[in-house]
This record gives C-alpha cells, sequence and structure tokens, in this order.
C-alpha cells in the first residue's frame, strides 16, 4: 500500500531520530526546564526575530486547549469559521475548558476581516459570551494558506477590538514553504500574538512549539501547563527534536519537500484531468472522485475520504517529508490507467 | 410609558402575592423538601399525567445549565436551532459546564426531525464530540410553537439515536394556550425526556419547575442542583408560587389571557397594514418597522428592537397578564394615527 | 414544635414583606440594573464608607462560587479552614468551578495569620497551585467571630502575598452586632477585597450582597453573573428586600435580636450547666448534650446534632430575628424540668 | 556529577530505544489503534490475567487527570491521603477537572480501611460531595509498598461501599518488584477498578500504560482521551515502547535492578548510621540529613531535598534503570569519609 492517508503515519525523521539517539544517555533536568528546550527555544526566537515565551506540547489538541484555558477569562470565547479544527475534529476539547466557539462562515478555509467586524458589531451584551480570541490555521483544514496582507488585515481587525489572534500551525512548514507564500515566521511573530509551530506533521516524533509573544499572556503558563497534564518529566525529548528541526534548517526542508511532492501530484492530476476540491497550494490536495474511482484507488492507496454535510464526497491525498518519488509516480499510473 | 418590552417587568399576579402573604409566617423545611415543594409537584404531575422527579429553580439560564451538567457527560454534546436562547443568550453557560453546542439551521426557531438526522450522519467518530440531547423551545424564541405532530416526529427521531429530548418551556404556558397549539403538559411529559415549566414569564416572583421524566436522569440531580448554587434556604418560597399556580388553572389562564392581549394587538396591527416578522401565535410578536416608526414609537412605549446579523431591524411587543386593555388600546390608537 | 433549627425556616421579616408587596405591580427594568438594586446598593455603600461594585445573589452557595470563578485564574486556589462551609457544605461548588481549596486547621473556626504565612512558605512551585484568596466566614461556621485587630493582621499577611482577602458574611449581621465585635462594615470594607453580606439568615426571603472593594476584581463580574445562572429576571425583587433591609437600620436591628434572644438563652443555659461546645457570642449555640437529652429535647423542640469525625455529638439551637421570648421560655423550662 | 535526582533524567534504556529504531519506518496507523499498542495491551492482560481496556497515555498526571474526568459525575469526589500525588503534585488537575478531593491522614504514604469508613459514615448528605473513588499510589510517595492483604481489605471496603479502587502506579515495577511486596499484577487486575503502570519512570522515554478493568469504566473513554489532548496523533510510538516494556519482562527486569541498587544503597547507608525518615523497600531513600551534610553531599551528588510543614528537611536519593554500581560505590564512599 502506498500512503496518502496522512503526514504523521511513521517515526521521525532519520535526523531527528540521530538526535535522540545521540542524547539519550544524557542526564537532563526534567519538565521542559532542560537546555535542550532552552537551545531550541532560542533557535526559533532567531527566526521570529522577537522575544517569546516557548513551550513544547505533545499535540495540537493539547496546545489549542492549553491557550484557550491559559488566555481566556471564563466568559470569554473565540470566533473561528466553520472548517476550523478546534470546531468539530477535537471532540469538544475548547467547550471542556468552559469555552465557546463562535462559528463563522469562511472562505476557503480562511476567515476575513469583515466577518471578524460583524460578529463584533452584534456582540456586547452580558447576556452574550465576549469574543476575546480569533483562531485561525495556516496552512488551513482545506490546504490554503494567508498572505502577509491578509494576515495584516486580520491583525489590523483584532487590534481594534483588543481581539487576540491566535494561528494553529499544524502544517505550519507546509503553509510557510508553499510557492504561493509570502509570511516567514518573523511576519507571524510580529502579527499574532501567540501561535503554534507543527512538529508532529513535518518530521518529529511528536511536539508542537507554542509562541507567546503577547506580555500578557505570558504568566503563568506553565501552570496550566502541568495542570492539564501537558507537562512531560522528559520534556527534553520534545527539545532535542525542535532542536534538530531548526539548527540547520530541517524544520523548511521537509515541509518544502512535501509541497514540492504535492506539486508533483497536483500537477500530474491535472494532465489527467481530475478536479480539484480546493486549489492545492501546501501538502493537501482535496479532490472530487466518483465513487467507482474511490473504491479501486483505495485498493493500492491509503488515503481519506470525507463526507460533508450536503452529502458531498471529498477525498484529500496527503505527501509529507516521507513520501517518496515512487509514491508519486506510482498513483499517477493509476489514474493515467483509468483514464485510458 | 407603556410597557411591552417583556413579560418579566412587574412583581407577581395577585394571587400569587396572596398566597406568599398567606404562608409568610408558617415554618418550614429548608433546600425545597418541604410541603409547598411537594404539593406544588404532585399538582403538577397530574396534568402530566406521569410520574415526574420536578425541582424548582430561579430562572431559565439555571434550569439549562442545571440540565446540561447533570445530564450529560463530558463528552456528549446538544443539537440547538440557531435561534435558540443556550446559544447566544446566556452567556455561554452551557459552555461554562463544559458542553458543545452543535448548531443547526431551524425554520421559525424550529428544529426539523431531517436536521437531527443529517447532524446525527455525519457524528460517530471519537475526534467529535457524541450528540446526546436535543435542546427545543416552546414557544420558540420567534415566539412559534410546536404541534403534538411535530414533537412526536422529534421525538422518534431522539429515540432512534438515543438523544435526550429537552424542552426549554420558559413560555410554555403561552404555547399550550396559543390557539393553534394542540399540545397539552401530558403530551409533552410523553414525549420528552425532560422540560421546564416557565413561572418568571408568567406571573410568579421567580421561578420554573424542573420536569424530569427519563428515570435514568433522576438520580443525583439534587447533588448537581447544590453544587450549582440553584438550591434556595427558603426553597418553599418557589413550592408555594407553583402552588398557587397549579391549584386552580391560574397557569393556564395566565397564559390564555397575554395570548389574549397579543391576539388583539395582532389583529390591529393587521388592519393598520403592519408587516410581521414572524406569524404571531403567542404573547410575542415581531415586527419589521421602519427606523422613524421605531423612534416614535419608543417615546410612549417600552419595547425592544433587535440588529439582526444581517443588518435588518426586527421590533418585538411583548404582552402578558399584567397587559391591560388599555395598554392595547394605546398602542393601537399610536398606529392609527401614525396611517392617518 | 418551638424551632431552633435554623434562622432560615420562615418567610420575611413584616417590613420586608410589606414592601415587596408595596412595590410588586411597578415596572422595573431587568437583570438586577433596576433603581431599587441601585438604591440598596447606594444604601450600602454609605455603612461601608467606600465605593463598590455591589452585586444581588440568591444564595451563599452561588456566591462563594460565583467569587471564585470570577476572581482566580485556572491554577489559583483558596486557603481555608477545615470548619470553613466551602470546604464540605456546599457540595464541591468551588471545586466545580476547577478551583482547589487548601485546608488548613483553624482555631474556634477561624484562621490565623500564622497558617496563612506557613502555607504561602511552602507553595510556590508550578507542581503546585497558586494559592491566591484567602476565605474567612464570620460569624464563623462555630458562632464565633473576627476582631478589627485580627481582621487586620490576617489583612496584612494577605497583602504581603498578593492574596485576595474574602469574607463569607452569611451571618454577617449577627457577627457585627455581637457584644464582643468591634466591627463595622466600614472596616470590612477597608480590610478586605470582597465580602457579602447575608439576608436569608436575616430576615429576607433571600438574598445576599456581593461587595467588590478591590478594582481589580471589579470588571466583568456581570458576565459570570449571568453564564453561572445568577442573574434574575426579576432582580428587582432582591434590590427591594436590600433596600427595606438597610434603608432605616433593619439590617442591624434584626442582627441584634437575634443575637439578644441568644443571649437570653446561653445566660439560661448556662445557669442550668449545661456544657457549652463553643462560647456564645452570635446567634449559633453549640452545645455537648447526652443521647438521652438530645431525644427528649427533639420531642417539643426543633434543632440539629451534628456527628463529628471522632464521633462527638454536637447539637446547636439557632436563634433569629422571628425567635419569641415565648421560644426562650419554653427551652429554658424544659431544661429546669430537666435538672429537678 | 552522581545522578540521584529522580528516575526520569535519561532518555531510554536501550532495548526501548532499539525498538523505536526498529520501527521508525513502518507506516501505522494513528491516534493508538495501531498494531503495537494492540499488540502491548495483549501483553499487558496476560500478565494481569483479565480482560481490560488499556490506553497508553503520556504522564501521570494526565493518567490521574483522565481517569477523575471519565469515571466520575460532577458531584462525586476521590479520597485521597495527605501525602498523595493529586493532592499537592500536580497543580489541581483533580479540581480542574471539577472533583474534589478528600484528604485523610495516612500512615507511611498509605490509606487505611478504617479511615475510608470513618469518611463514608460522615458523607450522605446533598450539600457534601459523593465521594466515588479511593485513590491510592503503589509504590506511594514515600516509597512503601501495600500488601495482597492490605489490598484486599481496602477493596472490600470499598466494595462496601460503592467505591472504586483506582491505584496509581508511577513506580509500579518498583512496588512489585520490592523484596518485601507478594503483589503481582494479577492481584492489582483483581482488587482494583483501575490502574496505571508506569513507564516514564521505569526505562521509557515516556509513557504510562491505564488498565481499565470495572465494565462501567470502559465506554467513552477515548472521546475524553482526545478531548483532554491525550490522544497522540504518533500513538504507536508509546505501544512500540510498552510492547518492548513486556514482550521479555524488561519491566520486572528494570524495577528489579532499580530496587537492588537501593538496597545496596540503604545497606550500606545503614552501616554509616544514617537516619532513614522511611523505611526503604523500593527505589526511593527518604533520609534525615544535618545542612552541613546536605550542602556537601550536593557538591557531587543530584539529589532533592524537601521541607516538611513542620520545617522538618528530608533528603531523597533515588536509583532507576540507569543507576551504576559505580554511582553507588561513590555515594557510600562519601558518606565513609564524612563519618571518620
Amino acid at each position: 500500500m502506498y500512503n496518502f492517508r496522512n503526514d504523521y503515519s511513521l517515526g521521525a525523521h532519520k535526523k531527528i531520530l540521530e538526535k535522540i539517539i545521540e542524547f539519550n544517555s544524557e542526564v537532563n533536568t526534567g519538565y521542559g526546564l532542560d537546555m535542550h528546550c532552552m537551545r531550541a527555544a532560542s533557535l526559533i526566537e532567531k527566526e521570529l526575530d522577537a522575544r517569546a515565551d516557548i513551550h513544547f506540547i505533545s499535540g495540537g489538541t493539547q496546545t489549542n486547549l492549553l491557550a484557550a484555558a491559559a488566555f481566556l477569562k471564563p466568559y470569554q470565547s473565540i470566533i473561528a469559521v466553520s472548517t476550523a479544527h478546534i470546531l468539530d475534529n477535537e471532540t469538544g476539547a475548547i467547550e471542556a475548558t468552559g469555552h465557546k466557539i463562535i462559528e463563522i462562515p469562511g472562505e476557503d478555509g480562511k476567515i476575513s476581516p469583515q466577518s471578524i467586524e460583524n460578529i463584533m458589531r452584534s456582540y456586547g451584551s452580558e447576556s452574550k459570551t465576549q469574543p476575546k480570541m480569533v483562531y485561525i490555521t495556516n496552512a488551513t483544514e482545506l490546504g490554503t494558506i494567508y498572505s502577509i496582507k491578509e494576515l495584516e488585515e486580520i491583525s489590523r481587525v483584532c487590534k481594534k477590538y483588543g481581539l487576540y489572534l491566535y494561528m494553529d500551525g499544524a502544517r505550519l512548514a507546509h503553509a510557510i514553504m508553499s510557492e504561493e507564500s509570502d509570511l516567514r515566521l518573523s511576519d507571524i511573530a510580529r502579527l499574532t500574538d501567540a501561535f503554534f509551530i507543527g512538529g508532529t506533521k513535518n518530521g518529529l516524533i511528536m511536539g508542537e512549539a507554542l509562541v507567546i509573544l503577547n506580555e500578557e499572556l505570558k504568566p503563568g503558563f506553565r501552570y496550566i501547563y502541568k495542570q492539564r497534564g501537558a507537562m512531560l518529566a522528559k520534556g527534553f525529548f520534545m527539545g532535542i527534536q525542535f532542536e534538530a528541526l531548526f539548527e540547520d534548517g530541517l524544520f523548511y526542508e521537509l515541509g518544502k519537500y512535501a509541497n514540492d511532492m504535492a506539486k508533483k501530484l497536483s500537477v500530474g492530476l491535472r494532465e489527467q484531468n481530475i478536479e480539484f476540491y480546493a486549489r492545492p497550494v501546501t501538502n493537501q490536495i482535496f479532490l472530487n472522485l466518483s465513487d467507482e474511482l474511490i473504491e479501486r484507488l483505495s485498493r493500492d492507496f491509503l488515503f481519506e475520504t470525507m463526507i460533508l454535510p450536503n452529502g458531498e464526497k471529498v477525498s484529500r491525498l496527503v505527501t509529507s517529508w516521507a513520501t517518496s518519488e515512487k509514491d508519486i509516480d506510482a498513483i499517477l499510473e493509476f489514474f493515467r490507467n483509468e483514464n485510458k
């Protein structure tokens, strides 16, 4: 079977694994207070061109729920588009911290400044929650990305209304390394209050780096980190991996590689006149395939198919640092044979 | 000023007040375990033609949040239409208990069996919450009502999927006593798992009666009742009021009176060609009025105007047990003068 | 039966009831934003000699849980003595808001500055909660009271460690009006960050007045108030009662009356050589009675007997604004007959 | 520096690391539904001689909070002794799930059946929480252990009162492999409702195996697992490690090795007349050392010293799978030199 199911099916990229092996016998301080976590944070700060509090967390759902628990007062809510991962793919993790998510329509998985304005104008009463954070993902759940200009406009409306801007970067490497992206980590650091850099989907065994930029959000975070079970005894395990990811550009390299594989795949699919559900610019490719095609494709290829509320089916092919040219060739070969 | 703002602007109906005075010097057991609460519960059970656990609670938001806290496991969610009171008019009270509300479109403020089916078909994964309760209001937030047939169909789809059916009856008297209603309390008892009978908007100083019918929802409720601060030391104060409301039909009488006043008002408004935003069948009348008309009307009349997300304005006139014929005459006189 | 069970067995004192009747037909704004709540708050502020945010809440458990939810960050905890009402008499209401209570030993129901110091010295690590509020009751659960000097010392250690000082005043009138008390409301306002003035146990049908003095605790409270179901549609019902309680000193008068009855009772009991479990200075009298005496006393008198963890039994006699001289004469007569 | 600070300062035991390397390039299903997790669970079940639901979780605090969130109703509480890890070393993680911990005195870190009885007799009112789970640790926070007989007696009183018995086994290997222990995993499976097998402190990079035995606690757990951020995308990473731990007895071997090192150390210390704070039977040794000795020892040896509430200092030396004979020789040499 060829794997296009997701970008977290294997262990770690070999450079990551080598570092884990290298430091396996070293005595380290516990709870994320070790030298590897510090050095990893310092390497990331260089990319940000900003001072940040950086915490390493085992997964995206946990990172998002820690942010909600730590950043918001009990009556404050989060604005997010209907495709947002936190809305319907994290088992109500945000609501379990006591906070409401205000769902608004998105466009290609993205939020618009105007839709935030609309919400803020209709809120304000004490019988409603107080919107306080805007949640966006980059790359989005549909594989699309934000430009500097878009992020600047969103940031401006957030500042206008005193909203925190938070970016879920589970696939941030893929967003930044998209051919169509003009965003760098330093832009994100300049324009958001907090965001996270995904490692799990970019070559690590596990780990996301939560980057807190807004000074008022920094104090007390480690209490929440411990209280919600996210502080690992051997926190250095994540520090070591992020160190490896950022000490010589591996973060960017792996993101670019996955995108390149996706590009090769989408170019090939376009030649076969396959219909795209969303324009492919990162490592996720969404397709409208017939039931028969889905059935035949799934004989040799691992991938997921979602059923939308309106009954429509959308199939997703994901590439990663672990995808080989051979995988791409095989799947394109499949489609070519179908078209004969 | 004439009051059409809401149905909870005055103290209690005089029969209620008389009972409060009558029993003021009586020694009673605390915490809702007194004879008045028991007798009130027993009077209500007669109307239900069913055995129920009945708890008296000071307001609707508290009743709804107690139900969520008591009836659901931490990963279970509630299905409700977008106009539902719990969604955006209770400051995130449900989410503060840890539970997600799944928002679906309604029709005239009502839920359809099909929309529940749709949700249940797209849920089921552990990465989503488990829908477990359907929340409906009767009369709805738009003043509309459910028929026996509609409730039966909703109940059937709930049973099919193991969903609890819960009815918010803040204005239940008005729903039941609508000329267009064929529902009785006994039908609601037969078709729902729990519901509440609103007192605050029907002549009481305060009080809603939560009626729990499903045996699996009954145990442990009084612990939640105490834990969330809803158990009053002088719980008999609510028992006395509900006793008065149900011992000789005052509940129905006041609901009908409010509806009659609303009917007189809507008939008069129709004669003046005023446009209705929703068809008036209970004690809330929703109108599309021009900005100028709103401005002039508000000089002598108390009422509310909402701004919808699309910018549209909707004005609401509410009648109650305390509305007088004189109030109706005055406001109809205003509209007649406008039309001259 | 003569009632010594508690101070919340009857309706309202007649002056309170008269006010409720007087304003029953008045149109009022909802949700505690009416003229009665404002005037009541203003009357209380005069007694405080301080600017405060004052919110009227239906009971003590709800007031305490609102304070915890509103004042603390998720990782902050409350220090309280082992007899504290919040520890084991509110069904875990505080923990249900997510906050830990750190239990420390008390003396006669009171906290000592030294015990707070001890806690603060052993805390500080991120693997422990951050103590942020000290909870005291006055009068305490054992009927004892704090002096100005004691409260000043507690306040000083709280300020030293950045702890909020919060007083549960369910029986504050009885504390202040104790012959042995030198505290006034203005002292409490000067020395605490927030406290509440109990109405339910001092002649109201229901109502506690939460007084927030510390500026940093004031914002956002009404959101929590609504979210936890404490904001009543007819909030004016509590405003009217507190207006009556404070417009001509009824608050003090009823507290003093209950204390006077308790004094007469304790003097009489001492003459009969009854053993006191705690020194009686307010309206609660704790006695060590034999099982036989408890049994005989309970034939004509309502009262409660607690069993301590060590198996010891303690009986409690409570007087109130509703206790009559006749009640006292009757119970003293009983004890005199026993001693013959 | 020689490391006696804790048992989680290094990476993984080499056999564990080898397995991680071996399976690094294998495609696996996500979210803990892979073959490694299944096989690890099956290997553990063999040791239990029982059917269990087994979930792999990244750390002890998270495991404990998941158990509280999943097993208890909102008004139910946990009984634990005052030294319990959940009480004051997990930043209020249990309370953050809404549940109260009832603190009772322990003896050498252990709970007694009688103390559970005492609690159950004084509870029962709706104004108190409902105790529903007893939390014990084995080995305890003081390094002591439970015998079969002790566990049977605790289990009996739990069954009598309908309490779940839950064992925190962060150092379970060390408990079981103590020379003084007669307990096996199958006894624990027979006598508890749920427990966890610690991996983080016994040679894994991270991972605890939560074992759910009571049928009524099994359903729905994976929803909570996802909701609280504990479900890892690459869950197979923990499965692989537990497979390695249980496929040829490494779990027992490493626990025994750590105990053996501790034994050698304690024998040597006893010869030097060092005073023990608790009798050493597992891999934690608690000592009463003078301030001067603590200062000198800390020049070459890593270890922790706690200050008890009464001001007393207790130093802790921990051995592990990674402790070498050389480490033991060095520290004993230190003490011998001190005694000269």
